[in-house]
């Protein structure tokens, strides 16, 4: 066996011995020590063995939060198997896709409608277990499975994201991938001895599950939560100590309101400053991560962050510069390195990056061109090297032969009082190819005309790039934190993308 | 090509692209950006290809600290070769070893009568490179090399180390190992953006290296100074605003002494507290290093750190927990795992680990037996999951069939008011097999009896620890930072040890 071996069991391992009166996860009544969540993970990875469970195979969440999501992940990287915590929240439709795709050999579930017909509709050989007393049964009743010797760089996680094809693409990482991105957060984001993490949104997206797998790296605690619930976040930030939970924008000003009594001591929250409110309930964090307010250039296919603004803050790019363990190359459609200023593909390679898409070969290939993992968004190099992210590639709009990026024109929009929310898309153009389409949320109260939204921009951007039409709208659809393009482009009439 | 390769030559590759303008040596007159970093590396890979310099070729320097250890390091990890900064000041007997043992195909070297005599003893085809102007034209006159693709996990650094056949090896370390390494260090240190290293200490000791490679790593900025000479060092610290030095205790009691006028500006370093008046002078800092004063366990062949104090703060052991991407184990002869409380030797496992003594094929066996690294040296988990560093497995002392260590009695011996240093050994007895030996220096001015001192380790410590013979001496013979117990044993008739 190498000296180099490090998987997730490896620092469990450690964690047991190094940590052995150490809290690793707290989820309503269950708490558990490293040994405790040593001997779960033990007896786990024995039961789903006896399931046929082994080196490849699959094995499926489809619940809430739970510590459950933790040690399914640690037994299946005991096994060199492949845990996937999928969005249970999904139609039974889109539930059926990853039952077909991922094909799992176990199946933890919660109960739901849409789940059972989901269930209903594929012809799968699984083994399904309720997430809740046949859960615990199954762990007890097994037998510790054997220490087996699992490479690092084999896939132990796999998450749905990237919807090519309308359809979601498991990306796999392996534990090589997870412990250098936790490496990396733990750098950016000062994470010291007793962090204290609480796991309150979705675990089965990047954002929420890197800082549960950085926060089990240095052996810190756990505290899990169903879903995002205000008052049930401020009791357990206090109960807990927890030093970081999971929050952005909204879900902060939710918790601002949910505390505006101060009946919760949030002090132990070691977090982004927000509003003069929020500021005076926690302490605010002056660490990279957060006195950057938690900016960088991610996806899912590199583990979570390929670029933090805390490593080039003042700089000129808004993503700011490359994790430590990456390295990044903009490059056009040949592969050709595009010079500081101008626009490519954001391609990285490095340490923490997936082991491609399950079950994709084809795409596999193609997101690896040359040697480098294409991840499909838009960059530029500033002068002072650090990025800017510009957008989707196959969103770019393309206007009598002149390049437009969405996210370029949103940020102008975004910049006018009057306006709440903004998204661009491209829109047919007899004359132009496309031309740019803006929809756009007033301010409550607020009001502006198309014309002088127009206006607007052309004084913050060079004039091509200002929108040929203007609709307003109630709300701009989101998948997840971005715009669902796909969904305006139906709505609005958008196509003719140049490279879709 | 895998999009998961990070060596070196990467790390500096985007550096060029990410800190354009980013100073990244600063050695006297010169002053380097990372893309002139990066055109001199090239360079000086050109000029040691074309003398045959290529996969697994070594290179030698044996001069002071100086910008060019860090290109060449740099150079022959693109080739895929490995450099080694050697120790110059020794014995032309040792630096003819060296030489024999390395057989490096470029050796660049500071003029020195001591070289000029071990390049005479020692047959070598190799090319000799006079540091100064000679390898500035060397440099000057090469083509960059073309980009070869070098796996991350060949070596690359050799640094000469353990002498435990009277002869040092040198420890391998790759590319993984040493980028490996730099995160457990940027992380605990809590390295930021703009970090600026004073390499002040010699380049040939992990130390200072390693501090060396985790600020290059970042992209910070390091300075380099031949070597410690305080008013230097004080002058440079307000020059580049350096945030860090490699310096401990005596070194930093020169530094008050030479700035006591407080002629210089030393505020930007942000490091250990250690004195009222050197307190005074910086900034000091509470990263886990700088809080729990830069404590731990380590040693070449782990990289440097193998476990961080700041990562175990308030715990019982003395060496804190281990760096988050290794795992240590407690085991004794036959391989088996102790105990906590009990002494076993320190084995590891881990991305920062070396890959084994050039050229010491049994050696390297014997030392990974089992699949883990066998440090050689003694250690103990306590309760709360913390290390104690023991001693060396060698010198541990068997008396009557119970085993005393070395570096135990002589903590309890150091904290006798009178002692000012100690250091124990065995000797060979007729009863006992062996009993301790204690050699002891006093305070300036201090007096204490053999019989006083014996006494006071025996309330300190089990009394079968306690000495039996105690030497007064003028000093401790050391070997670095720790008494060189050879040097002892010759002189005060130690011997016997059940280990050697």
């Amino acid at each position: 066996m190498s000296v180099h071996r490090l998987t997730l069991g490896d620092v469990l391992g450690e964690h047991r011995r190094g940590r052995p009166l150490g809290t690793a996860v707290v989820d309503g009544d269950v708490r558990l020590t490293y040994p405790e969540l040593d001997d779960r993970v033990g007896r786990l990875a024995g039961a789903l063995a006896a399931d046929g469970v082994g080196a490849g195979a699959r094995v499926l969440w489809l619940g809430q939060n739970s510590f459950r999501v933790l040690e399914m992940l640690l037994a299946c990287g005991r096994l060199g198997a492949i845990f996937c915590p999928a969005n249970w929240r999904q139609s039974p439709d889109e539930l059926a896709h990853v039952l077909d795709d991922l094909a799992p050999a176990v199946v933890v579930w919660e109960e739901s409608e849409a789940v059972e017909k989901a269930r209903g509709q594929v012809s799968l050989d699984a083994r399904w277990v309720a997430s809740g007393e046949e859960y615990e049964a199954y762990v007890r009743a097994a037998l510790p499975a054997p220490e087996t010797e699992v490479p690092a760089d084999s896939p132990v996680l796999a998450l749905y994201t990237a919807a090519f094809d309308g359809r979601p693409n498991a990306a796999l990482l392996s534990h090589s991938a997870l412990i250098a991105h936790s490496m990396a957060l733990l750098h950016v984001r000062q994470m010291e001895d007793g962090f204290t993490f609480l796991a309150c949104g979705p675990l089965f997206h990047v954002g929420t599950m890197m800082f549960t797998l950085a926060t089990f790296q240095i052996g810190g605690t756990l505290v899990f939560t169903p879903a995002y619930e205000p008052a049930e976040v401020c009791r357990l930030i206090e109960a807990e100590r927890c030093t970081q939970a999971f929050l952005f924008g909204p879900m902060i000003d939710g918790l601002v309101e949910a505390n505006k009594d101060r009946a919760h001591d949030l002090s132990s929250l070691r977090f982004v400053s927000h509003s003069p409110e929020w500021d005076k309930m926690i302490t605010v964090d002056d660490s990279p991560w957060c006195a950057s307010r938690m900016g960088g250039y991610g996806q899912t296919e590199v583990g979570g962050m390929l670029t933090f603004l805390g490593l080039g803050m003042g700089g000129a790019g808004y993503a700011g510069r490359s994790s430590p363990l990456v390295h990044v190359r903009l490059l056009d459609a040949e592969g050709n390195e595009v010079g500081p200023g101008e626009v490519g593909e954001i391609c990285a390679r490095g340490l923490s990056l997936f082991s491609g898409y399950w079950n994709r070969p084809e795409l596999n290939e193609a997101k690896t061109a040359g040697g480098w993992h294409h991840t499909g968004d838009l960059g530029r190099r500033e002068p002072d090297g650090t990025i800017t992210f510009i957008g989707p590639r196959l969103r770019m709009i393309k206007s009598a032969n002149e390049n437009i990026y969405p996210a370029e024109v949103e940020r102008a929009l975004k910049s006018h009082p009057a306006i709440a929310d903004a998204a661009v898309i491209g829109v047919p153009d007899d004359r132009f190819g496309q031309s740019p389409k803006a929809v756009v949320v007033l301010a409550e109260g607020a009001s502006a005309t198309a014309e002088e939204i127009i206006e607007h921009v052309r004084g913050e951007i060079a004039s091509y790039k200002k929108p040929r039409h203007v609709e307003f709208a109630e709300s701009i659809p989101k998948k997840g934190y971005t715009p669902d393009y796909d969904a305006l482009d139906e709505r609005y009439g958008g196509g003719a993308y140049p490279g879709a």
